[in-house]
């Protein structure tokens, strides 16, 4: 490919509306364009990298016997509200009417519609398992879309399911996809973890994610320095602490003036943090629920969301916390009445406090000397937190460190939960109906491309993993005057350019440092320059972009060095 | 490919809802399933065979020097009120609004988008050219989704753009996006014709579509047998015939009761067909439209379109005739007042004729001897008819032929409709501010395999072109309780399989009488058997799915043969 021709429009500038690297860099290197909120079109060098991907996930998941297929990204209503998902997605589903006023909506993902495919035809157990996949737009309308292709409201994503006659058979699928889903991510020279989930709005019994290590990352991961623990932070139950204060004091009230956040009662009281009790109050569904954890913990949201079984969480308003008798600032369980409407939920670790301090729901006073497990009253009770660093792994005891991932893939144990409402059942060989086994599957095709930049770059620009590059060579002729320069390159060119279409010749009649700005910027695996040393010594030069390290080559033995330089590459997933 | 993994399920019957043969056929080879009107799923087959056309096609562009980019398909709805297509795709675009109340719409074609998107950067007649394309899903809700993928309402399409700095840089990009189109079909395995087209919505200048000649295609097509004349009949402008009889009568009332049509009438009075006068009567947007062409002709609704500048065209209704003061099936142009809502069309063959017989506005009443030019007072003539076949050639008075085809692709010199409106301009040299001339060229991919099919099949089901057939070859052991038969089909599973995955192995507990009829039905361009004949003389046969031909070869040079044969069917497009 020629630099002239490539439709690669590269900026001058760091785009100042984008905070994310990989963002800044997918716009300043002409990969994509924004054309509405969380919408992009993909440009050239980013339809390649996504063509790679795709590539590589085909190829691993073919291996699994899974098939691939294209399901409607239109889909009916009926089957989204048999399984209750219409309302679960609320406003993050993309609705729409047809001509004839029949609902329908842009699928954010494919378990009704493939439920309702495979049961079409699978009905013994003869024709099971089934494993089928696709890759293609998916739709999300995010409340706040942002980070470029880390979360958009339209993304490419690979969806793969696979259907069994019993448990057994589901878990074996999904040991074979999530072994695809490793090679995958290791093909696409990414450094990841796999991590226990927590299954959310898909469901089923188990589930891990893909989490590609960034500090840019939306997810908390934990892992265990000691064991192969590994999790989001979602997903983990941390134990529960003990406290060794002693306290025989009734609870007192004293006086806080303007003293409404957790950090400046405990300063004005001069209390420790983890001493107080937090208070946050948010509306699950239709019921408010005040939740409680120790003042230096966070509430796990997921968790909270899921023993409430809600569909959708959101802060409470004022308007929530006045109906519930809550003073804002200065929240407290004590004395108030839970409801149909109202509930208060305490974080186990809070139980075991002695002598805590919390609001008194009433302007600038709290109280202090609580005993949450005498003073709370009939409180329901839970492990609510979030774990962190200051815990230990609850699997062995040790070492745990906190984490920043970007989620690229994640696998599920469905179970029989979709089968069951879209009666996706078979004859078993006792002729005897029952609801299939499902696993589903899937990866973020362009928020792995977005994740890859997150973790590969420095501050002059990309730094491709070899294997998902949108172009594996730039050759540079750094004197675009020299006819000898020139000639040399193209020559470079043609015998690197014949093996593969993987080559761009930089033959724009720009500086060399310009070309040189814009080969980084793109983040080309291996920059050629016939230059100088070319003119001088009949020299070239390789520079590897991931390291820095320059090569100097006779010309003659160039295409044979790059060769080597390149399967290295590949052959080390970098 | 085991058929026993494959998931193709294949139906015994022919689908009673499905009306032409690919729709039929794709349904019962299990190629794909119905998942809402006009929505369908694409199973293994399907994919594959999508694929490979998809394969040619990025091959036969990526030569014209296009490069690939994937652009969103939910478009905000301001880029198409700015060039005014918002209102023309009316009912047919499919519009939703986001969480915010924004107006979006899934794209039915590009032109808004990538113009917008070019646009962006592309100032400089430097760097023109610009030639883009993709490959994705596109939306038309249309009113009678039918025919499988003929006509569905989410399909997959390719569309590429070129933007250029003049006229000459457009009609040159145009010849390599036709010869290009050319390629891809001829690889495609079909018989086609590339025809002179009406540029319709999209607009334009000059146009052509890919016709893939099929007796079930929904455009009526013509060719001069003399000349190389061929066109869309809504694109041609046929001759204006005239008339040898002359009539010095003046026109005169007669009773037709009963006869309302042009038929009955013409018998009943003893009339030829060619001698009436046909009323139709549109509604083209807020106007009422009686046009009037001779008996035996018919009106061509796209140049009516085109001629009122209308965006729907719709047949008037009984209100719309009261109102005009027209009697169905009686209806006449004389004696009529036209107004800013009612319009009167002649075609020019009608101005010709001397004595005709036309309605009379009146129950059971037509007129005779009317002579148009004398009696029709001040009505709008233009040529509004259909060429037929009683036509000559308008380019050289040869014969001509109508023929029926499935529009498959079409390319459209834009010049700067949309550049125009989307403010797409480029500094020229001379630094003067000037709109850029576009081209569009798209690829009805899922329909060029139902085009496909419809071209070759016979009662046993698919005989596909081996460029875009799903599999190959299929291997038939005839007899699955002999360990020896199975053994042998296995080994030359193996022995052909190695070499690429276009293999499928009838493994399958089936008797050898279904294995077959699948074998035809889902079209496998060649099907080796492993049979009785294997046994007794150590021959398999080799039979060509398109001929029927069969040929018996020892199974030790089974491989070579059918390497053989496939390079034949490659090679000459079969």
């Amino acid at each position: 490919m020629l630099a002239s021709k490539l439709y690669s429009p590269t900026l001058r500038e760091l785009p100042s509306d984008a905070v994310v690297m990989s963002h800044k860099y997918m716009l300043k290197a002409g990969m994509m364009r924004k054309i509405a909120n969380g919408t992009y079109a993909y440009l050239p060098l980013a339809f390649r990298s996504i063509q790679k991907i795709e590539n590589i996930i085909r190829t691993e998941i073919n291996k699994t016997g899974a098939q691939e297929i294209l399901m409607p990204i239109i889909q009916p209503a009926e089957i989204w509200q048999a399984t209750g998902r219409w309302n679960v997605y609320g406003e993050e589903m993309f609705k729409l009417k047809d001509r004839h006023g029949r609902d329908y909506c842009l699928a954010p993902t494919h378990e009704e519609m493939v439920t309702t495919l495979i049961q079409m035809d699978t009905n013994s157990y003869k024709k099971l398992p089934v494993s089928v996949y696709q890759i293609q737009n998916k739709y999300r309308d995010e409340k706040r879309p942002r980070f470029g292709l880390m979360r958009s409201r339209e993304f490419i994503m690979k969806d793969g399911y696979t259907f069994d006659a019993d448990e057994e058979g589901m878990n074996k699928q999904y040991e074979l996809m999530y072994d695809a889903y490793t090679r995958i991510f290791t093909r696409c020279g990414l450094k990841f973890r796999p991590v226990i989930a927590d299954s959310g709005a898909i469901g089923g019994n188990a589930s891990h994610e893909f989490e590609v290590l960034a500090d840019s990352g939306e997810a908390d991961i934990v892992y265990c320095k000691d064991c192969d623990f590994a999790a989001n932070i979602e997903a983990v139950k941390p134990n529960t602490l003990t406290s060794d204060v002693k306290n025989d004091k009734e609870k007192e009230i004293v006086q806080t003036p303007g003293q409404h956040t957790i950090e400046k009662v405990c300063n004005y009281l001069h209390l420790p943090v983890k001493s107080s009790v937090k208070a946050v109050v948010y509306k699950l569904d239709d019921t408010v629920v005040l939740a409680m954890v120790r003042g230096d913990h966070e509430v796990n949201e997921v968790r909270l969301q899921s023993i409430y079984n809600a569909i959708n969480v959101d802060m409470a308003s004022d308007e929530d916390l006045k109906a519930c008798g809550l003073t804002a600032g200065y929240i407290s369980p004590i004395g108030l009445k839970t409801s149909e409407h109202f509930d208060i939920i305490c974080d186990a670790s809070v139980m075991e406090m002695q002598d805590a301090c919390c609001g008194a729901n009433v302007k600038d006073e709290h109280y202090i000397h609580v005993n949450p497990a005498r003073d709370f009253g009939n409180v329901k009770v839970d492990t609510i937190r979030q774990i962190d660093a200051g815990d230990v792994c609850p699997h062995c005891g040790g070492k745990i460190v906190l984490t920043k991932g970007i989620e690229v893939g994640q696998v599920f144990k469905l179970g029989t939960k979709y089968s069951e409402k879209l009666d996706a059942t078979f004859l078993d060989n006792n002729g005897k109906s029952r609801p299939m086994f499902m696993g589903c599957y899937g990866i973020g095709v362009t928020r792995t491309v977005a994740a890859s930049i997150e973790q590969n770059h420095d501050e002059n620009g990309i730094i491709w993993p070899v294997a998902i590059a949108p172009y594996e060579v730039v050759i540079v002729p750094a004197n675009n005057k020299s006819e000898d320069v020139m000639k040399a390159a193209e020559g470079l060119y043609n015998a690197l350019e014949s093996s593969q279409d993987e080559i761009v010749f930089d033959d724009r009649a720009e500086r060399a440092g310009i070309k040189f700005k814009d080969a980084d910027l793109i983040g080309y695996p291996l920059r050629v320059t016939i230059g100088k040393k070319w003119q001088e010594s009949g020299c070239v030069e390789i520079k590897l972009r991931r390291t820095g390290e320059v090569f100097e080559v006779p010309y003659e033995n160039c295409v044979e060095k790059v060769e080597e330089l390149l399967n290295y590459l590949r052959e080390n997933n970098l």
